[in-house]
C-alpha cells in the first residue's frame, strides 16, 4: 500500500458500515480519522488497520457537539489534507406516535441530522480551502419513506437528505462532491441477525441465503466508488440493497 | 353560519396563510383556536372572525415548547372536540452553507419540524380519544427539493414531511386524516411583494399578472378540501402553485 | 340543476370511476360527452344522467384512434365549449416479464398512454381556443412504482404521468389546468370484490370494513375539486386512498 | 487484456455513450455485440476495439423490431454467454404539445421504451438460463421530470423507468441486476457543442470549463461499476451529472 498525503474522516465509525468504510479508505492509502461515542470501541478497528499497514487515528466524539466535530475535523486536516468525510451516525428507533417522547424525537434528530450538518459544514470549510473533497452521507430506507413507527427516525433521515441536496447544489460547482447513500435493507450485523433469530428462530438464521444480507464491505465499496468518480459525472444519490430484497 | 361543536386549532396563525385558514374554518362553524408567537398580533384575526359571526380564541404560543403546545391543544379540545389541527409554522431562511450557524440550523428545525411533531402528537392524542380528526401540515418547495442556500430550511421541511408520512401510515387506519401540503410558490404577502419590488422595482410589482401570486384564501380552500374529503378517498399530499408558476 | 353552456368529456367512461365522474359533472350542469369502447354499455349511464335532469351524449370510441378522439372532442366542443376533459382509460394487467408479449406491452401503452396523449392534445387545442379548461388524467399506484408483474402497466402509467407533467408545465401558463390523480388503492368495483372473494372467500368479502374500498363517487369528488380550484392555487398531482389502506 | 467467455450487448451503440460503453466492456475482456440503426456507422467502433486487442461484432438493428432484437441477442449469446446488456437508444425531441404529431409520440416511445422492453425481456430470457446477468438502461433528466416540450420524450423515458423498476423487482431475486441510469446533463458530443455554439457563439464554446460537459468515458465507468457491484449491495438507480451542473 502506498500512503497518500490525504485524510479520510469517518464520523460514526461503528462496528459494521463505519468500520468497513474506514478500512477501505485506509487500505487505499488514506490516513483515517475514526470517531464514535466511545473511543475504547475503536481499538479493534485501529489495530486491524495498522496490522494491514494502514494509518488510523481514533477519537471519542459526540457528533452533536459543534466544538467536538470542529476539533476532530481540524485535527484530521492537520494530519493530512481532509479529502473525504463520511457521516455515518445511526439512530434507528421505532415507536408508535404517542409513545415517541420529545426527548427521543430531538435526540434522534441531533444524532442523525444535526450532527450531519455540523460534520458537513466543517468538512466543507476545510475542503473549500483545499479546493476539493468528498462529503458522503449515509441514508436509509427511512430517508425516502416515512413508515409506521418511524416518526422520529424518518424525520431525521429526511432532514439529512434535504440538507445533503442543498449542500450538493451549492458545493458541487466548488468542486466538493456531496453524495447521499440510501442503504435500503438490513446489513449483516449482530443486531440484524439477532432480530431475524428473534422473529424466526434458529431456522430463520440458518435459512439465510448467501448474500441475502449486505456485507459492510460491499457498502464500503459504494462509498469508495462515489469518492473516486470523475467530477464530470458525479452521482448525488445511490441506493443499495441485496439482490433478494423486496422493495 | 351554524356553529359546530368542534374546534379547529391553527398553530402558526400568521397574517396570511394561517389567518386565511382560521377564517375559513371559523366561517364553516368551527371554534378556532389560533396560536402564534405574539398574541397581540392575533387581535385583528379574532376581530374579523367575530365580526363575521364566528368564534375565535387566541393564544401566544411558542410551538417549540411541549407544555405550551399541550396546554393550547387541551384548551382547544375543552372548548369543543378538536376535529382539525393545522401546523403552519414557517421558518424560511437562506444562508450559504458556511454561514449557516448551528443556532440557525437548530432553530429552524425546532420551529418547522420539532414544533410540528409536538403539535401532531398531542393533537393525535386528543383525536384518537374522539375517534376522528384531521392533521394538516404546511410544506413548501423546500419539502421536496433542497435548493442552494436552504440547508437549514430544506432540512427542516424534509423532516416535517417524513414525519407526516409516518403519522399518516400509523394514524390513517385509526381514522385520523394526516395530510401534507406542498405550497410550491410565492403567496401574496407583503414580504413577497417587497422582494419582487426589491428585485425588479415598481415596474415588476405593477407587472404582476392577475392570479400570479397565491391568494391565502385559495390555499385555505385546499386545507378545507382535505379536511372534508370522504375517508374512503383521502389524499396525503397535495401540491399547489399558481397557473403561471414555473416548476 | 342549472344547465351550463359547457361540456365535460370523459374518455373511458367505465362502469365505476368514469361513470361517477360523468354523473358528477352532469349534476353540476355540464353537458357530458361519455366515450368508451362499446357504446351500448353507456346506455345506463345516459339514462341515469337524464333521469336526474342532466344532459349526456354517448359515443363508442377507441381511444387509440386519432380520428375518433378528434371527432369525439370536436363534437363535444360543438355541443357547448369543452371546459373539462377527463382521460380515464384503464389497462391493468399483470404478467411476469417473460410472459409479457410485445402485443400486450404495446396495447397497454396504446390504451393508457397513447390514448391519453391524443386526448390531451386535442382537448388542449380546443381549450386553448377558448382560453381555459381542465385536463385530468387518471393514474394509479403503478404510475409511481413499478411493481412485480407490472412491466407493461407501470410503463404505460409512468408514460402517462411524464406526459401529464410536460402538458402541465406548458399549458398551465396558458390557463389550462392539467392534473394527474394517483388512485392508490382498490375501488369498489365488481372486479375488486370478485378478487377479494377469490382470495379470501365469502368471509373476506363480508369482513370488508366500511369505507375500506373507495366509492367511485368519492373519487369523482376529487376530479370536481381539481376542476374547480382557483387558478392561483392549482394542484398538479393528487393521491387518493382509503383511510385503512397500507401504503 | 484477458478475453472472457462472456458477451456484452449494447443496443444503441451511438457515437458517444454507446461507443464508450462498448469500448469499456471490450477493454475488460468482453466480446462486445454492438447494434445501431446503420451498421456502417459501427465500423470505427469495431476498428478501435480490435486495434486495442478487443473483440467486437456489429449489426445493423432496429430496436423496434422484436425479431431483430431476438436475433441479435441470440447471436450475442451464442458467441459467448450474454452477461451484460445495455439499452441506450435515444430519442430526444422537443415539440410544443400541439405540434407533437401522433407519429412522433409513437416513434419516440417505440425507440426509447418499447425497444427497451424487447431488449430487456429477451436479454432476461437468456440470462435467466445462465443464472446471472446485468441489464442496464440509459435514462435522462426527462426520466424523472416532464419538462416543457418533452411530452413525447419524457413520456417515453418515464415509461422505460417504470418498466425497469418492474424488471428489477422481479428479476433481482433471480440474480439479474437491473439498473437505470439518470444522465442528468449534457454529454460532450458534437450535437451538444453545436447547440452551445448556436446559443452563445464561439465565446460560449471557448468558455466551457474543464469537465463542464460529461465525457462519455466517465459515463461508461458508471455502467461498469453497476455491472461489477457485489450482489449483496446492488444499486437500482444512479444519477450522474457534472460537478458544475445546475439541477
Amino acid at each position: 500500500m502506498q500512503q497518500r498525503n490525504a485524510t479520510a474522516a469517518v464520523i460514526g465509525a461503528g462496528d459494521y458500515i463505519g468500520s468497513a468504510i474506514a478500512k477501505k479508505f485506509a487500505a487505499e492509502g488514506y490516513t483515517v480519522f475514526a470517531g464514535r461515542r466511545t473511543a475504547d470501541k475503536l481499538q479493534t478497528l485501529k489495530s486491524e488497520i495498522e496490522a494491514a499497514g494502514g494509518k488510523c487515528e481514533t477519537r471519542g466524539l459526540d457528533a452533536r457537539k459543534e466544538d467536538e466535530i470542529t476539533t476532530f475535523l481540524n485535527e484530521a486536516d492537520k494530519a493530512a489534507p481532509l479529502e473525504v468525510c463520511i457521516f455515518n451516525v445511526g439512530a434507528n428507533v421505532n415507536f408508535p406516535v404517542l409513545e415517541t417522547t420529545e426527548r427521543v424525537f430531538r435526540k434522534v434528530w441531533e444524532m442523525a441530522a444535526y450532527g450531519g450538518f455540523l460534520t458537513g459544514r466543517e468538512a466543507a470549510r476545510l475542503m473549500l480551502a483545499h479546493g476539493n473533497g468528498s462529503l458522503l452521507f449515509t441514508g436509509a430506507t427511512a430517508s425516502v419513506r416515512g413508515g409506521i413507527g418511524y416518526a422520529a427516525f424518518a424525520s431525521a433521515k429526511f432532514a439529512l437528505r434535504g440538507m445533503a441536496q442543498s449542500f450538493a447544489r451549492e458545493l458541487g460547482p466548488k468542486n466538493i462532491h456531496v453524495a447521499h447513500l440510501v442503504i435500503d435493507a438490513g446489513v449483516d450485523t449482530a443486531f440484524v441477525r439477532n432480530r431475524i433469530k428473534a422473529r424466526g428462530g434458529d431456522a430463520a438464521l440458518a435459512g439465510l441465503a448467501e448474500d441475502q444480507l449486505m456485507d459492510p464491505k460491499s457498502i464500503a465499496d459504494a462509498y469508495w466508488y462515489l469518492h473516486t468518480q470523475s467530477r464530470d459525472a458525479w452521482t448525488h444519490e445511490l441506493d443499495v440493497r441485496p439482490f433478494m430484497e423486496k422493495w
